[in-house]
């Protein structure tokens, strides 16, 4: 084993019980043979992470919560090769085994399709649900060569800050969509996932990227983020302007940004015969597909969901976007806050005041 | 125009009411340039037509219906070009006209989306739906080029009569579960379609085959037809036979054969993380899918839904794989009848006695 | 049949003998039921066309040259609906008829596959082929439903003029780089089809682009057109550059662009173990593989040919993307021409001289 | 770390030097943290094995050769979880690490795509290659995690020998054709691994199977796996056969199971426009595409070569084939031969006679 010099405890920001998170100081991980110990230089809130907080998605009370991390190499085993202490890197939010059948067979964010981790759906999650997280000093990472990424010199925190979740998981969105060259794709909600789908349809060849949300603030950052149309919900009928906008085409595909079963169904709607639904918010209700949207099961339809991809080549090929510039998130960090007032930040987020999108939350 | 001499008149099976059919006496069809004449030797019955029958869906009143049907070319137009008079011929249930962009884009099936047929799903149904069908003496195959499918001389019709719709509906179930070498695959409901669905299976590369049904019989024919387990839904829990079976890693991938909202669920609920449903099942009513059996959009699932496959190359290739001896449908042909019993023939189809899966009807 | 009002007689370039075209006189073409006639307003020349004229690639003295065309419907056959008389159309410079088997399993440029065109490759290639072409006053488009598209109002002549051929071919070729997000896609010569092909790598989601020429300008306009990176290979080694571009990693795909060995190498010598080669040019030579640029046959490599994609849907899209931004191929068009003078254009095309990459030959 | 009794020496079957190979002493491999050992019971030889021995393909004098191994858990580290002490176990021939790059992007076998291997093709093989090989008693697993499998206990050592090696090659040659539902399929050479590419197109689809090899014992040992039709080259053309049993249209699909020019080439002569040709040959020359076979780039053919998948989840999906009866490779172990006796054996699978197919040899 490598390391810096640690110190004994660290600051972490713990869930303890619904609706409240503290920070609280504990021990620096100890590091074995696969691991890496990051030093955190900035963290951030996700959507996730407030659910967690309200105790509508269920941890361990003392968890150190957080999923999203930029820092630099702390300390790492013996195993694990190719870095050298002090050099700045990031994990993703998803930090897959490697070795499970899901990772072999692509579908590394889905972990636990084995005996190791139970076969359980998200398995891949681990930072801030089954282990501690990232809203700490010090976060440790395990199965560290499937997982750390190095950060191009170029790069600031707060370009690449996005990576390890909503960048990930926006473009997947986007990615399952299946886009072929010339689609034209409907995305609903334009919150920071969202405008992250709007990235990844721009990315992958749609001709025509109808953004749909009921903010004009959130439309206008979509234009800026490659929307060639949009429609606020609040005063448009979403199926109506998409019809109008395709000639009665319809939308070759829609991508989910959300999370409720009223957008879920708007994006079935907008979709012609054949038409793909990506799916990538997370729902808290059973999901109702009306049979004249399906086609009574006969419309070719597609729908696929998914988890955030990780893994350290995910985050490399996402970083060298930014750095030949095909891909700029900073217009989402609209806040910038000390660890020590993480838990103010926490409130500014979940009151979703003050315009705020993402707020980078600086550690070290 | 090229033609077999043709009488000015043939009989016809047509939907008169909601619960009555009867055979009556129609022009034989004018041929267009682009279009064949079938003169039907063998045709059947499909689950779809009792659904019809009923005015289950709807159907303008003295359309020819049927889907399906065996025969020789009795007539063909002038840009119809490598067929003989006399030669034996089928076409699939569905008959894209190979130039709408659907088809352009390989969805055959949802040949509505374009402006020549009004942007509608299951458009490339024409047969029996929109068009006058195959349940009559002779039956005109528009678009022929991209439709008419030779038999080779070596196949008869009872070997064949399946391709049209069933065979080729029950494999691309299989299909669109996108099987992967080695995948585990559960297949709910075992009549017709399912156990085509079954045939399907094994043909792509299942490792575990699982079928499930309430009735003994279909599942003995689902053996043969390659499924290595059956599940009897009357007397096991689906699910945990699925779990028992897999050793706890459940299914890759699931195919819905019937049409209900709980073979649905079943099938999502056998899935692993990661899993794939496949729906060829049509639906008279809303789908629901729970929350815990998506893995509130966190699972990694993908859901697809289909048509029967068209087309004369997609028919070739069902005819070559028959030929070849991969695929042998003649057991799924339980009951024979002339056409001038069609409507005792849809009666016990209806009744589901005496073990009836389908029925070849001789025309001529 | 409806018609404007048609001359008998039209312009058109033919060719006579090797080294020979020429203006004559011929008939304008009648049209069948299921044809479209496109009056031409502006038509342009391909590398293609000066092989013609060389004799190097053989077609039948008389025949009427060029693939790509823009115009406006001058007469349409009565199975052909959608179109009015006047409107602007075009077509690709490849029309599958939609019917045969490649085109019905989603190759319609081989439209070869079958009976009717005799199983030969190509053969969805037709103007100026086997069929009269689109350097004339008027074009003849058999199978129309399959192939013409509309112009939309917004977009001019020189706008969409690249759609046809160069821009679907180029596109293509970085399709069929199966291009996965974040690849480091290098492209071999940057004429105006590899130029396409560029753009298309900025559209599909490479992140580092690296266009390889031995023309400043041409790298230039690859570097306007999205390269990130760019090579002349008279001053570099192109492998040893690629190779610290990317830190050693090597290309996920290269992209051949002109038809030469010599390039055909290189593109395999820049990939990575696990490679792929999408390959346009038009060969005149027997290939090489190098053992060891091959890995002995284990390096998991692909090697992808494709002839230009046609069809209306296909032009439909296209035209989409410029409409929206996506793609502005009018840098590409240098030079516009009369078609009176349309033989000076080819020798000024054929010399290179100028600055030449694309011409605008004007008709109407 | 657990283990059993461990002997500090064990016999290995080492290359010496070109020409020569013997068994000698060796210490019994030290079992890091995330390391499993095997106790081997039953090893076999491979062609590439006599490359080796012949110095055709080099490796270190006094590396334990040989790829394929079953036997028992004899001890694991730390971090391997689910297995016990004397279970019976295989692993690949390929042991893809599971974090590296390629493996991340489901390209296991080309484990050196990134700084731990070098960026070296084919580094994804380390039995008898970069490591010490499986024609001993004892071989030591890597990564073990992501590489070795249960063998299910219903299951022979000689049932499942073919796992590691040839089976996962051949299926991949059919796999890397991508076939299509019904396509005809060629395969070209018939030993042990065109046998198993042979099974692999059966079990993934193909209508018509054609077998292609020099030897009649071979051809019916093809017909047994599935072909429906063979030739022989040495009494036949095969590009004319093919011709003849395609009625013209020509093979979908063509995989090279032998590594020539010559064979290499007449795949690609036996292919229709737009077909797929997969590799998995080793060659030993530098491959030649003749301009006709290729239709000057324009024939929208594909190519593809590939490596051996490995991983333990390959493994115990073909191991699950066997067990569910789709696969049996018992007929291609035509010898067995006590591991006192392998250099005996090495000379009767390098002579090729008596009808010598593939060799098991008993270890323990």
């Amino acid at each position: 084993m490598k390391s810096i010099s640690l110190p004994k405890e660290m600051k972490a920001l713990v869930f303890q019980a619904k609706g409240k998170i503290e920070i609280v100081k504990k021990p620096v991980p100890q590091v074995g043979p696969n691991d890496l110990l990051i030093k955190v230089t900035t963290t951030t809130i996700c959507g996730t992470d407030i659910h967690i907080k309200k105790g509508e998605y269920p941890v361990v009370p003392g968890l150190t919560i957080g999923h999203e991390s930029v820092g630099t190499v702390a300390a790492y085993g013996d195993n694990v090769t190719g870095f050298e202490l002090g050099e700045r890197v990031l994990a993703g939010a998803i930090t897959p085994s490697g070795f499970i059948a899901a990772c072999q067979y692509g579908q590394g964010s889905q972990d636990g399709v084995g005996e190791v981790y139970g076969y359980k759906a998200t398995a891949g999650w681990k930072f801030g649900n089954i282990e501690d997280g990232c809203q700490a000093e010090y976060v440790l990472v395990k199965n560290a060569m499937a997982n750390v990424a190095k950060i191009p010199a170029t790069l600031t925190d707060k370009q690449v800050l996005m990576c390890p979740d909503i960048l990930s998981t926006g473009i997947k969105g986007s990615e399952n969509a299946d886009i072929v060259l010339g689609d034209t794709v409907v995305l609903v909600a334009q919150g920071p996932i969202g405008l992250s789908a709007t990235i990844g349809a721009k990315l992958l060849g749609a001709s025509t990227i109808i953004a749909v949300d009921g903010e004009e603030a959130r439309l206008e950052m979509a234009k800026k983020y490659g929307a060639t149309h949009t429609i606020n919900f609040k005063n448009k009928d979403v199926v109506e302007e998409v019809r109008r906008i395709t000639n009665g085409r319809m939308a070759d595909a829609a991508v989910e940004c959300l999370g409720l079963n009223s957008t879920f169904q708007t994006c079935l709607r907008v979709l012609r015969p054949g038409g793909k639904l990506s799916s990538i918010g997370v729902y808290s209700e059973d999901l109702v597909i009306p049979l004249d949207s399906f086609a009574a099961g006969l419309g070719d339809h597609q729908i696929k969901t998914s988890l955030c991809p990780g893994g350290s080549e995910r985050m490399r090929r996402l970083m060298q976007l930014i750095e030949n510039g095909m891909i700029d998130t900073t217009k989402l960090v609209t806040h910038e806050y000390d660890f020590d007032k993480i838990v103010e930040a926490y409130e500014l987020f979940e009151s979703r005041k003050d315009g705020v999108l993402k707020i980078a939350v600086k550690v070290s």
